[in-house]
């Protein structure tokens, strides 16, 4: 972490920083969270609109209850998602990104669409290291 | 992944686009490349310049000599890392981002600032968490 100290320091405070490549940095573990395997397919999911959980691990194929409930714990501890309850019979939890989780999955988003276009040029990468 | 056939469908090939959403889908596991723990490491730590395997090591702070030279392998065969190995006494090996993993760079590296500014609404949001 870098603490930077504005050179007026009058009332306004010291802004931390984190830095990911130092490995003490609490911010290497923030990075590993909106990257994790389920971390970014719910971040991505979770752009379009909030969903419930059933609906969620439908979107986002592939992943186990136990693996979709600890990502969503993690991201809503973090800030970026938003867990709302509602007392209704049969229960009823909503999912939904906070402010903060807008801007992640936005990121995340965005590196997401241009894998999906990179798609053909990495398969090439791959068939010429395959045949050296 | 889809396939869009152009309207005019002249010479022109069809365009495969990959879907992270499908879990068959290949693109899948390349976004899980460019975001697996070392590898949103290494792409920034290139960012700035060729490196070679040990000052790669030192600069990717945590990563052991074996996980490092996994990660290089996939972002290689990806077409995201250029590896160059000089006939030289002793071995000399550089590792540089080819213009395809500059692009995937840049964007893992534009989340990564975002995460190291995040840090303090992060921390703030795992204090109400956790005090709830």
């Amino acid at each position: 972490m870098k603490v930077s100290t504005p050179l007026d320091s009058g009332s306004a405070p010291a802004t931390v920083i984190g830095d990911v490549t130092d490995r003490m940095c609490p911010s290497r573990g923030i990075l590993e969270h909106v990257t994790s395997r389920w971390g970014v397919l719910v971040l991505i999911a979770l752009r379009e609109r909030g969903y419930r959980f059933s609906e969620l691990r439908r979107a986002v194929a592939g992943v186990s209850e136990k693996m979709l409930a600890q990502t969503l714990q993690t991201l809503e501890r973090d800030g970026f998602v938003h867990r709302e309850a509602h007392p209704v019979i049969p229960p009823r939890v909503d999912y939904s990104l906070t402010p903060l989780g807008e801007q992640a999955a936005g990121l995340v988003g965005r590196l997401g669409r241009w894998v999906e276009r990179a798609l053909p040029a990495v398969e090439a990468a791959r068939r010429a290291y395959d045949s050296r």
